[in-house]
């Protein structure tokens, strides 16, 4: 009794039905899996015990690489990206490796140059990447031309991505409808694509979608279509299921500890639903139950860094089409902005502002190019001006610099952001990184004697400052921080304890108030309380004893060491006279295993206070101060940009309301600054 | 272009599809979803601030009562399980109330007689439930029969509920197969069923034999088909779909914080999956999205009963078939008995045994059945004897007190099991209510005076211990302790604010150790330590002052007290002379809000020495004692029953291995042991 089910049959489990198309599984574990639920922190130590049995279980491939994995490796792991690549195959042999490449952007956040570009796929190729995920915030093909150059050179395989979006609750209406897809599908086979991947990363495709989707795209395009999407929704798994009914070659999956969520559905459930039909995955449960019983055990090293709410999805993406990321960004922008009250007004400006910029998907860094200035425009526009702070992210998207977008860009807001823009006011037409100057040769120069080769000289390139400091991390120059070495299961199984016991009421709070200075009349007594050896100074103030210290020894003090007389310091006569005087005790020890904090505390705030009679320029939403283009001293004219200020990494523009002559520069560049903070005085 | 899969048509959002036969919607959120997740803790005041909107959805109907709850409510929550149902009712007023009713074992645990299951059927439906979901552990539907005759006799809807369970991977095998399910919906059909279910209660079922089973019993009932499935296994909102598709009725969902996991698929998902088909459930998610929110908002409540595992699922049910809990109660089993070791034994045993007990269904309480028996025989039985410590639940499973099992008993394993049970050694083939003799009118006597209606004497006839003890909470004969209080938003956030501070290192251990006992020669000061007042008392050992106690007093203390000077105490003669003395010092203040215990810590455990030359029986297994059937000074037999031990929710008998005398009954009814704990001991 074999039913059909699109091109899926299926039978029961005594009537077995020949597998004739099994479906292929990516599995994401390794690097889209990790960097939805725990920012990327994943470490390759924790990967290698199961890497060989994960090369076992027959997936299509792997993806290991690419993403924020680059960022997050050499910032906050202290791993050499290049590295993960080589360590990774030596353990898993057959399994093809995959990444996942932002196009122009590389695995960065801004358009590199030609000459990085080539250098970096190369690189890629070389260290062991096998298969190239490409995609374009804006699905402007034009910034895969240099990667795919490479790495059709390098005879490895070019998967096309196309960034799924949506302006309605499903797919359809002016822009993202099944047209747009097949089109950009067949652009993408004409390129030379050897799988095209339909990126879902917002979870946004419905099931019923993705049934039409694939089986169009199966029917125009003959290249094999591959599905990556989000549970963040909750229709991940569903639309995979029907996507595979539809014909789709091949789908992304997690081991389920790091599955759901924000992440991917889990592989284990879809390999037993698609058992006994024809297109069985073939998979050894029992193997994937071996691996993932062990990213269970070491899954409490991350558990810190998933929020605790108690839904696993987030039905936001249902109510309004935009990453999960996205929301909580915006959320947390007003509120720091003290501007919750203007929630309703963002999500109903947010399409208008989308539409004005060109209609483009929502994905990084679009989406936060297209929230903020949302933000921005709710917060800062008065009735006679729209767009009023306008972000240098925004004013490149208009330049042209991010690429072609879907729709035009509405041509006021164009013209008004293109106003003073330094690449010039006119729009660029051509391919954004034609219009790049070369960075390659100046990295090398700026890194000589550091890097030791080109992989060392690319983190540097695509880095920066992060690059430079991990190049000094990994050739011992500098000592590795302690916030940067991982979380051990002994940490957390200590914390844990020390959690039980704060619950039990174990524990007491530290006093957190500073001593009084001791004053020279200090006695010492050796004290033992309750078997706790003490060392306890004691003044006597106005006839009454005064304990001003009780410090806890190392322990156990056996026998305790009795109090050693020292001579009478020379000091002021008391009215106790001389006591005898011993040197300050050792710092307290750590009480109990504490948690690392999450950051360092901002630097101590220069005093701000607001000058009279002169005109204060005051932060208008909380960030960090990117640099100032004025010092003390200069001139400026009403409009001209004092400093930037960069919030919810947007760079903003932050103008002088009058001109005059710069009084006072009250902050530094990177210093951290609240609203309403005066970052600058201007005198008349 | 509209696409068919099974009956149900979707289309794309710019070409609307008529919506023909919209998918009806029973939310669980009130009853099965905090059953799930929260082991049924949920309290009517955290679902009023909702109900009214809830109601305003057009569910289908919301299940609210049934299951655990009534157990949970009068136990733990202090709350009158009755009260529930008319509370609500005055919120929820336009979407029918659903329960749960575990066929003749109403909302308990066993078999009740039928003046007993009339009395609660008849209760129910006057107190306000529309719809009884009827089940039977092991799908024997004379179980239903009482209850039936009162659902109809008040016009309320009859739902048949069909355990789901299986023996194979998939649906399949020599019992659990298509057919099985076919005839047991039509004998539900017979029965006036106004609905049937498929309960899949341990998230078995797979997308693609929900489809089949639905589109089958469609095809051979006539009635509607509703699925209930848990997300456990991570198939259940695939499996709803593809159930959907084949034409089911109605589906259970549940709000999404309070879904997925060992709970059910999530409502906003499968809403919007659903839009623009043909079975589109027409719901408003802004809607849902308020009343999820709010659920979210009140989860901080209850996440401390939720385990922490990083998985949401349990593939475990995928390997082997049986229900999450059910494994969880093994292995903590096996590890209280310190064989972890046996695990592959058990897993490897379990199936026959279960072939042996009748291929029963796997669902409270017969999963614990098979489940503890195996454990059982894997720990105790001997090479040349099976079946050695027989379960006093496997006992009234062989006698057909739980009724028919799906196939026969295995003859060995039931005479074993049969000999010396006391209601005869010859299995029943009639109802098994039919050999219950009534009990209402006796509970009636034992609560009179302080049940004050039936609702009371049911709570009592049903729980006869917590009953009782809960009526005397509710009329004031007896406080209600702190731990049936709510835990509030409050504590919560205290809590956190707690667990913040441990975090940050900020907590220091309380001194657990107890104080030497204080000498004679105590000096107390007043001190005052950074702010804080201590009263200090020093005793002088061996020319050392000692301080032998620091408590801080009540803060603020300003102007502190000065010491007051008190006579001397006539002790014995001291090397340095009398100390003042002060009264001793008050209970130190709680230093932070602490989280409340789970439970009362257990009774302090009597002496259990074995005692030489006699025979000492010892516990085979952590558990409660139920009774002693023996008392100090019987007489008994070899093989006599001296004790009835509860381990796992399973009564064992242990017996003695020798005639003799009781000389020594070591524990009282109720009390708690531990392995290898002496309970008796028998003299020759």
């Amino acid at each position: 009794m074999a039913e059909q089910h699109g091109v899926l049959s299926a039978g029961l489990v005594d009537e077995p039905i020949p597998v004739t198309h099994p479906v292929k599984i990516q599995d994401l574990t390794f690097r889209d899996g990790h960097q939805s639920l725990f920012a990327t922190r994943g470490r390759t130590e924790d990967f290698l015990p199961i890497a060989e049995d994960m090369d076992k279980v027959g997936f299509y491939s792997m993806e290991v690489w690419g993403g924020a994995t680059f960022d997050t490796m050499h910032r906050f792991l202290g791993e050499d990206p290049w590295e993960r690549i080589r360590t990774l195959k030596k353990y898993i042999k057959n399994t093809p490796f995959s990444m996942l490449l932002r196009g122009q952007n590389l695995v960065g956040y801004r358009n590199y140059p030609d000459d990085v570009a080539e250098a970096f796929v190369e690189r890629a190729c070389e260290n062991g990447i096998d298969i190239f995920r490409v995609f374009d915030a804006l699905n402007d093909f034009r910034n895969f031309e240099t990667a795919v150059k490479v790495i059709k050179k390098h005879g490895k395989h070019f998967q096309g991505a196309i960034c799924y979006s949506l302006t309605e609750s499903r797919m359809g209406g002016e822009v993202y409808n099944l047209d747009y897809y097949v089109s950009k599908a067949k652009q993408l086979a004409d390129m030379g694509a050897d799988t095209i991947c339909i990126k879902d990363m917002a979870g946004l495709i419905a099931p019923y979608d993705a049934y039409v989707l694939i089986k169009t795209l199966k029917e125009n395009v003959n290249v094999p279509i591959h599905l990556h999407s989000h549970f963040t929704s909750g229709m991940a798994d569903m639309s995979l299921l029907k996507a595979i009914e539809a014909g789709v070659d091949i789908v992304d999956t997690c081991l389920s500890p790091w599955a759901y969520r924000t992440s991917h559905p889990a592989v284990e459930p879809l390999v037993v639903a698609l058992k006994g039909t024809n297109r069985d995955t073939g998979m050894d449960l029992k193997l994937l139950a071996k691996c993932s019983e062990y990213m269970e055990k070491i899954s409490p090293k991350y558990r810190h860094l998933l929020d605790d709410r108690m839904s696993i999805i987030d039905i936001n993406v249902l109510l309004h089409q935009t990453p999960g990321g996205m929301l909580s960004n915006l959320v947390n922008q007003l509120r720091e902005m003290d501007a919750m009250d203007k929630l309703d007004e963002v999500f109903r400006q947010l399409p208008i502002v989308r539409r004005e910029l060109g209609q483009v998907p929502l994905v990084t860094p679009t989406s936060q190019i297209v929230g903020i200035q949302t933000v921005n425009n709710v917060l800062f526009d008065t009735e006679d001006e729209r767009y009023k702070m306008i972000t240098a992210q925004v004013k490149d998207l208009c330049y042209g610099l991010y690429g072609k977008t879907p729709v035009p860009i509405d041509p006021d807001v164009q013209k008004k952001a293109l106003k003073g823009y330094p690449r010039g006011e006119t729009p660029i037409s051509v391919r954004p990184a034609d219009v790049l100057e070369p960075e390659l040769e100046k990295a090398k120069k700026d890194v000589e004697g550091l890097a030791k080769d080109l992989d060392d000289v690319l983190i540097y390139a695509l880095y920066p400052t992060t690059g430079k400091r991990f190049l000094r991390w990994k050739y011992g120059h500098e000592p590795i921080p302690d916030e940067v070495k991982p979380k051990t299961l002994e940490q957390v199984k200590a914390e844990e304890e020390l959690m039980k016991k704060a619950k039990a009421g174990l524990l007491v709070e530290k006093p957190t108030k500073e001593a009084p200075p001791k004053g020279p009349g200090v006695c010492t007594f050796n004290v033992f309380v309750d078997g706790e050896y003490f060392e306890v100074e004691v003044e006597q103030v106005g006839g009454m004893p005064l304990v001003t210290q009780i410090t806890p020894m190392a322990q156990p003090v056996a026998p305790p060491a009795p109090a050693q007389p020292v001579a009478p310091q020379p000091v002021a006569p008391q009215p106790t006279g001389p006591q005898p005087m011993v040197p300050p005790p050792p710092p307290r020890p750590a009480p109990a295993p504490a948690a690392q904090p999450a950051a360092a505390p901002p630097p101590p705030k220069p005093a701000a206070a607001p000058v009279k009679g002169a005109t204060n320029i005051e932060a208008p939403m909380p960030g960090m101060i990117i640099r100032y283009e004025k010092k003390e001293g200069d001139t400026v004219n009403e409009g001209d940009v004092v400093l930037i200020l960069e919030a919810m990494k947007m760079e903003n523009s932050i103008t002088s309301p009058v001109a005059g002559t710069v009084l006072k520069i009250n902050y530094k560049d990177g210093d951290s600054v609240q609203k309403g903070d005066v970052l600058a005085v201007i005198g008349e």
